[in-house]
């Protein structure tokens, strides 16, 4: 099913997904999903965020659609599910619908959110974000990317108006229900021996920036003693982290790191290290990085620390999201055939997610994943489990639409 | 007196240098180099190894000549005089030369070699070890730099020959006796209360490549209990070579560390850092080493290591290099005026050390940091300890090229 895409953005060395916002690969993706949309007859906007919008029929205030997608951008390195399967599964389902003879009370779209994982400017979740006012504009514009160029400097160049980035309520008033089908990002479903499950809520996660401060200095010729040397609280840092999270039942990881200025005969002067971290129980998530930016001399604030030997800055933080319940269990009986499908947690953002907390109706639908592995190449989904999704996807829908 | 190259690969947000071999800052200060040999009348020659050699006089096999100078690339975010200090100081020494009549008895030169800091490729002293054949030619040409150009690219993008590099017999017996002038690494003149020292002994030093290992996968959705998180030993390798290099009285620093795929969420599959480490004792140094490797369920290997959790490679090792005794009391005496300048050893690698492991008489003198700080911006030399420098390397000219 994502063989149209399977070239785009692929790294030959590894088999990874390299597929930035607004890259040339996320450009070429942008493109297909309208080649999409235009061959169906479906009507294409792309709204003040980027986000991308196929509808069949004609939304409008009074008549909020149903609309279903997902994203397609990914993670560095990524595998080729986590995203397409949703907006793949989205277009087959309405294709489905059609052949069936649906004819929806309601208009139906096929979203495609913008910069979901958050690889290039580092806040997951941007386009969805923006859109309900979760994240502020100004805020968003000033993000640099490797290269330190702005988010501002990037829409920019591909022809986008940096200044209409925020809330769109216009945009927002046309979704009246919103079903996000998702690759599983863990084992539930194999367990289960079921193909589709229903999401039940989503773990509060967040992300901080950890900035340890040393002094750079020659490698060779500082003796230990005199030495300031970062390297050394950062790494305290990540197996206090393990060990906190292993206490505290929940998750947390250290998945990127900069040093600076990275030279192998220096002591660096700065060591950059960002925490995820996640977990059924919210306290137990903020009681973890409190405990960490503590050992280490600081404290987390919303601004940078004061005179610390660590500066810990939270980058995004998402709380629990509980999915609708009526619309999570109706989905599960629609979905399901004879057995409710199984209603699963999990601790992964979606913009499934951002949309719930702003108040629109949502729910999402996960297709089995036999060795639970996400975020990396070897993620994977059986080609019978991608029809079963789209089948039960386009249940739903006609089910919602009715 | 490093006005002259004060603009040149500076980072105006850091006021670190930014002077990788090669690049287009490097591409400056060489230019800078002929032109100072130029206004001078000098030789100017560029040896097969991109090393360039200024000449008073015409060298040859019978009649070679006393050299000095350094190199003028830097670490990354680097200060000002590591390297250029030695250059600037060659060419006013020898102006100094030529003020007070001196007619050398033998040719003259001042040397600047090419990527003495490896912060482009990897490998420190590239110019001096592929000069002298301490470099396999085939192994330096296929290094990469961060951007995947390998040397072989570099090199032949400015219009030099790949194939031309290696030992270069011809150009090394042009040297009779090569003096480098380098700003301290340390504070030993500071608490000699001496503006000026000569060298007695480079510590053995290597640089070792730990690639870590894991299964990069969600950092939300995967149980710590199912992570293969490679950052964790990487985390314990930093502090556990701490301790090792404390017990062993050596240093040992991580000071560059690449994580793949470097996703903030999203547990890497590879965490690749490199260990710089250095003392007086040499089996101190290759035990500490060991322990490392041993402690991560690997051996030290020349090649990849098989199966272990974590391989180790070797990718540079210089053994001690004793200065020459008597050329280096001689120098001593010379520049120290009525008592002798005090013989300090170094921790740092230099040009001069691999020309005395090469069999050519060498030298160093060390021009006092009141800091003691290197491989930082905030690396400094007062204006009297640097003239202090000049008159001192002029001294010693003078008295070898008697």
């Amino acid at each position: 099913m994502l063989e149209p895409l399977a070239r785009i953005g692929r790294d030959p060395a590894t088999g990874g997904y390299v597929r930035d916002a607004w890259s040339a690969a996320d450009m070429e993706l942008r493109e297909w999903f309208a080649g999409e949309a235009g061959r169906r007859g479906l009507d294409l906007r792309e709204d003040r965020n980027g986000n991308l919008w196929a509808w069949w029929g004609s939304p409008s205030r009074e008549r909020p659609g149903v609309v279903t997608g997902s994203h397609l951008d990914s993670v560095r390195q990524g595998g080729a599910y986590d995203g397409p399967l949703g907006v793949v599964s989205a277009f087959a389902a309405l294709d489905l619908l059609r052949g069936r003879g649906t004819e929806p009370s309601v208009p139906v779209g096929v979203a495609c959110f913008t910069d979901e994982e958050g690889a290039r400017f580092g806040v997951p979740c941007m386009g969805s974000r923006l859109l309900t006012g979760a994240l502020e504009p100004g805020r968003a514009l000033a993000l640099t990317d490797d290269a330190g160029d702005t988010l501002a400097d990037v829409v920019a160049e591909q022809g986008r108006e940096p200044h209409a980035l925020g809330r769109d309520d216009e945009t927002l008033a046309m979704i009246g229900t919103f079903v996000e089908l998702h690759v599983e990002q863990g084992r539930a479903l194999v367990h289960e021996g079921r193909p589709v499950g229903v999401g039940q809520a989503i773990w509060p996660h967040g992300r901080w920036r950890f900035d340890f401060r040393g002094r750079a200095d020659h490698a060779g010729t500082t003796r230990l003693a005199d030495r300031d040397d970062p390297m050394v609280p950062f790494a305290r840092m990540v197996l206090a982290a393990r060990t906190a999270a292993a206490e505290r039942g929940v998750v947390a990881t250290v998945g990127k790191v900069r040093v600076s200025p990275g030279n192998a005969n220096a002591i660096p002067g700065l060591v950059s290290a960002w925490l995820d971290a996640r977990g059924a129980d919210e306290a137990a998530v903020r009681d973890l990085v409190a405990e960490l930016a503590r050992a280490e001399g600081d404290v987390v604030a919303g601004g940078p620390g004061a005179g610390g030997r660590v500066e810990v800055r939270e980058e995004s933080w998402t709380p629990v999201v509980d999915f609708d319940v009526p619309l999570r269990e109706r989905l599960a009986r629609v979905a399901g055939g004879d057995t409710p499908a199984p209603i699963l947690p999990t601790g992964a953002g979606h913009d499934a997610g951002i949309l719930a907390t702003a108040g629109v109706p949502s729910a999402m639908l996960f297709v089995r994943n036999p060795t639970g592995v996400s975020h990396s190449p070897h993620e994977h989904a059986e080609q019978a489990d991608c029809e079963a999704g789209v089948v039960a996807l386009a249940d739903v829908l006609e089910d919602l639409c009715r």
